[in-house]
């Protein structure tokens, strides 16, 4: 699809004919981020599947199987790259592909915190189960919803979107929260769940972390749609 | 210093012209990210120094006190922009651009890290000492010390500094891993430990990371200079 722009190293005059080609380097590269982050998010599931359904194969599978992701993560780089060199763009553009340049980290980001989730899983699968697990995979259902409609929130250009990716921040800081407590009341009557608590506490620290990456994306959705820079606002700011 | 330079909108035909401004732009640019990790490097030093001097002001400090580096982070995100849009570089000046932008996102990360220490200390400080603390101070100076030469690197080009950096993450791994276990130990044998050794775990998983972005840094120089993606090698490849 790109063939002539990929042959080309300068610029031509060809207005139109730079911006044709432009834009569909453009939707290719939104569509290489919506499948990465299909694909992180669809690890984030499947570690946490492994846990709750105590299935250390799994777990196991999770745990080595980053590679297409880092894959991804180095095609979207040069594509951005590329798209800088050859075509030179302007303002919003500019911003749009500055924007898929950290959406492609934070999204590599996620890849490696689920190969994190499932090494936790594993060294937790060699103990009985300290609870019922409730609240962690409801983290992880809420942290891959942001990732999603952050995302969304990008190809499809829309604040208000990523807005409510924001907002969603605060009920996983709750969940967080909820689960410290609930972990440490289990370790301070029985010495014998340290350590497999320990597991799930890093666990919930890893969705937190990835619901921090949604986060940085929508970020850079608004700065991208509207210019204006919500990072370190305060929340009634943004 | 960068005023024609923001005056203008298209590039001119005059390139020595271009490339003097452009020159200066670029080693201000350097400049800033290095004030702005001697900033987050100073942050996470006092945030250390807080829980080891048992300084609850200091650490109330540090937690509040990242806005400069919030500052520092627009300020390059804005001079990494107006770069790419009025002077469209090529080649090794697009890497280095493009490796500043990523550094400044690592940077800021770095900032909000030394705040997580400095409000998980503030919690550790509320209970009398788990223990004398050797191992988290040391991981604290090989974490700076990683940040510091990665900056190096990049200001400088140099990919044996760089290199260095990669090859320090595993000292601070084993040292993360010895942290957990002399951590564990305490908490299996006196629960009334639990609490703030949790608090010592988490601090230690924040130097980690802090170390995790130094790396970033690192291969991002490595790219930089040899084009060469060291990311997703394996320590031997890389």
């Amino acid at each position: 699809m790109a063939g002539a722009g990929r042959a080309r190293t300068m610029p031509t005059d060809s207005t139109e004919h730079i911006y044709r080609h432009y834009e569909e380097e453009l939707a290719e590269l939104k569509s290489r981020l919506l499948t990465m982050g299909g694909l992180a998010e669809e690890r984030v599931r499947a570690a946490i599947a492994a846990i709750v359904d105590r299935r250390a194969d799994l777990a196991q599978e999770v745990a080595c199987g980053d590679e297409p992701i880092n894959q991804h993560h180095k095609d979207v780089d040069n594509r951005c790259f590329r798209l800088l060199a050859l075509r030179q763009p302007m303002a919003v553009d500019l911003r749009s592909i500055l924007a898929a340049v950290k959406i492609n980290t934070d999204l590599e980001r996620v890849g490696d915190l689920a190969v994190n989730i499932a090494e936790a899983g594993q060294r937790y699968l060699l103990h009985p189960p300290v609870k019922e697990l409730v609240d962690i995979p409801q983290m992880a259902l809420i942290a891959q919803a942001m990732l999603r409609d952050a995302l969304d929130a990008y190809v499809r250009r829309d604040v208000e979107l990523a807005q409510h990716v924001l907002d969603k921040d605060d009920e996983l800081d709750r969940l967080k929260e909820r689960v410290f407590r609930d972990l440490l009341a289990h370790m301070l009557v029985s010495p014998a769940t340290v350590e497999p608590a320990l597991d799930l506490l890093l666990i919930s620290r890893h969705l937190e972390r990835i619901g921090d990456h949604a986060t940085n994306v929508a970020e850079d959705v608004i700065f991208m749609v509207s210019a204006r820079d919500v990072r370190h606002a305060s929340p009634e700011n943004r």
